[in-house]
């Protein structure tokens, strides 16, 4: 929920300037350029999905996302004997190429193609978007800071590529946090997505084990920024594809990191779970100076348009900062990255439990409409909405960077929690016949 | 995911049937109808929210759904003290006239108007759908069976609300079982479905408290029929609205019932989770076999097409029958219900804990691939997907007498697991001005 100021085109003209610069300038492109205009997305869009860059980074952002990190499996699941580092980079090597496979035919609206190991009697595909177009599906891949030495690749590790540093505010659990392998699929249809992870985790079992998933949607706004949870625009300040300026706030040139690395990027990924109760019973002025902008129209509270440079030192007529100093907006200008978030809501939460053992009285049990429960863990007595923030940046020291600062002073703390953290390098296009990553290892 | 015969009419001709005699036959009705007619929806639909029924059952199917159950509370929050009949049924209409304006105003694209008790400076909505359509949003009322005691009107209670009886194969969970009202929200956008829910549970502090939801959604299939997580087309035999047959199937016409209740209906509502991994390795025959029918086209096991009538005694070439007598379609077919049901991916569902309590080792801890936990409870080991099963009747018993068969015989029993289960009774739709079920109480 970073802020960056100086995009003064309209959300239309850089989707548009995306589409021509980010390598789906194709059929598929073009189509997509013309989905944000108002419109509702055309099911018939397919995003390419050979390039420079992966997919579903710079190409534009589709409705609904599903991210899920994998661990590859530390030992034989046969002999039950610890893998070593070159059994495990035979393993990872394999993943991607199945992974790399499937996700180029469907993506481009084809059957995946048979299952490894799959028996000719049992159908290769699940079935279940027969009849469905890709719907702009991309399917991007992404690396964890423990992947390296797990495949004995520490040499070729990203040189940015560290566990995020723990920050002030967080309140992170593990059920959400980490991963050595990222998955993230993004599409306009929840049914071909559903598909894609399917088709993804069935070439897992014996290679990689799921470690936890998340999903994500937007509203439908067309050529508008769209809104969070919060009810604010978000992402008004995003750097444009295809400036120079977005190119050196994404993309790896390789220049002081190992050279298969070069148009890649990082992703840091954090699971922001919102107080909406406490959000929805503060006044319109409290709302508006936690973000530092008018909920409204996007507006800085200085003055002007969604898109108006903030004047951070233009005074109130009552004293004070028209944008507090300690406001959203005032601490995260300026910081080079691209967001692509997701809301989620998932609703109530409860632990599942079988009847007979659940106490069925009313009680402390229930929701009582705050959303943060007070011990840590959650559960029962919790509703799990929020935003799945993505930042994909060239340098994820950037983040860090800002992030202690937003843990230090940021008005919007008490309103959020982080309680879902991980960081990936996210590996550069894939040419055909290649798999993602490919440049990682000896082939 | 029962089946029911007969129907030779494409779907086309069902969804426009149903619009034109549903109460929708207005602008947003004639608009709705056309929707599924291979385009995708058009986000400005309206749907009606006044009319002889609910809209929501016999109106088109939207692509998403979110369900939430709620207990009346029972001890005067302040007080502390257990609330009398009178004084619950008094919470009751308030909560169902408060809850009736902010559902006719939103589903028509107004604000939801004033939230009860709000503050002048506190914003009434939460701003998430500024901006956005409806995308023919519809919300739709019930009252369980325990509703009725607590506000002291058992004789107004419908004749045919009861708990469900326990079916041999149950492997209910509280959390996702019951509840004294439901609130069922469906709609082409997710964002405007989160904020319809947000409204209404607004709403709710110190009346009545949150006890389950569940979320759903469809593939957007346009004119076919809808596909489920299995890969099978679920809804081919469902009964046309606008037909007597439909009429008597569905809506309760007061004969045997309450006054109140002439144009209501009952909603049996179960979560069944499906084992994907297990079905997506079993055989094209076996999965065929179970359901009775061909995946890849949904005609029956006997031969022809989608909309053939099954021919029950037809042997097969080398013995036994071409539709076996335990599959699905042979056991469910000539049920009086309308099967308006919603897939569900919850992906990975941890049991979210502390990072510090977390054991980080590999191990029984994580996913391996089955989708049925041994434990019942799940959690932490299960992928949790499936078909949230929507049945609107005019008889729960006729769900009841088909359920018991099924869980006796089902082959498909091999592969689900009914995990959550409730039972209401739906009003019939509200008269401008008055609230939903407003003839339950004297005004």
């Amino acid at each position: 929920m970073s802020e960056r100021t100086g995009g003064r085109l309209s959300r239309r003209a850089v989707i548009t300037a995306a589409a021509a610069t980010a390598g789906v300038a194709a059929t598929g492109g073009a189509l997509a350029a013309t989905q944000r205009d108002g419109a509702p997305p055309r099911p018939s869009g397919t995003v390419p999905f050979h390039g420079a860059h992966q997919a579903g980074i710079a190409t534009p952002q589709q409705q609904y996302a599903f991210f899920a990190a994998f661990d590859l499996e530390s030992t034989d699941p046969v002999k039950g004997e610890r893998l070593t580092p070159a059994q495990a980079a035979a393993n990872f090597q394999r993943l991607m190429g199945w992974w790399t496979i499937a996700a180029e035919r469907i993506t481009q609206g084809h059957a995946p193609g048979p299952r490894p190991g799959g028996r000719p009697d049992v159908p290769p595909d699940s079935g279940i978007a027969d009849g469905l177009e890709p719907s702009r599906l991309t399917i991007t891949f992404g690396l964890g800071p423990g992947l390296f030495a797990r495949i004995g690749q520490e040499r070729q590790r990203p040189r940015r590529l560290e566990p995020l540093p723990a920050f002030r505010t967080d309140r992170l659990e593990a059920a959400w946090s980490g991963g050595e392998l990222l998955v993230q699929i993004c599409g306009d249809d929840l049914q071909t997505i559903s598909r894609a992870f399917r088709t993804l985790r069935s070439r897992a079992p014996g290679v990689a084990r799921l470690r936890w998933t998340q999903q994500g949607f937007l509203g439908r706004f067309g050529d508008a920024t769209p809104r969070n949870l919060f009810g604010h625009k978000d992402g008004t300040a995003n750097p444009r594809p295809g400036d120079a300026k977005f190119d050196r706030a994404v993309w790896s040139d390789g220049a002081d990191e190992p050279a298969w690395f070069s148009g890649g990027t990082y992703l840091v990924f954090r699971k922001i779970r919102m107080d909406l109760p406490k959000w929805d019973t503060s006044s319109t002025r409290t709302q508006d100076e936690t973000i530092g902008r008018r909920r409204d129209n996007g507006a800085p509270l200085s003055g002007g348009h969604e898109f108006s440079a903030p004047d951070l030192g233009k005074a109130a007529p009552h004293g004070g900062l028209l944008v507090p100093a300690d406001s959203h907006l005032a601490l995260v200008r300026n910081v080079p990255m691209l967001r692509r978030s997701y809301n989620y809501d998932y609703g109530f939460q409860a632990n599942s439990q079988p009847v007979a053992d659940h106490h069925d009285t009313p009680g402390e049990d229930h929701d009582h409409g705050q959303d943060m429960p007070k011990h840590s863990g959650g559960g029962h007595a919790a509703y799990d909405a929020g935003t799945l923030f993505c930042a994909y940046l060239r340098d994820p020291a950037e983040f860090v960077r800002v992030q202690h600062k937003l843990a230090e002073s940021d008005r919007l703390n008490a309103f959020i929690r982080h309680t879902g953290s991980a960081v990936f390098a996210m590996p550069p296009g894939a040419r055909p016949g290649k798999h993602v990553a490919a440049g990682l290892l000896p082939s």
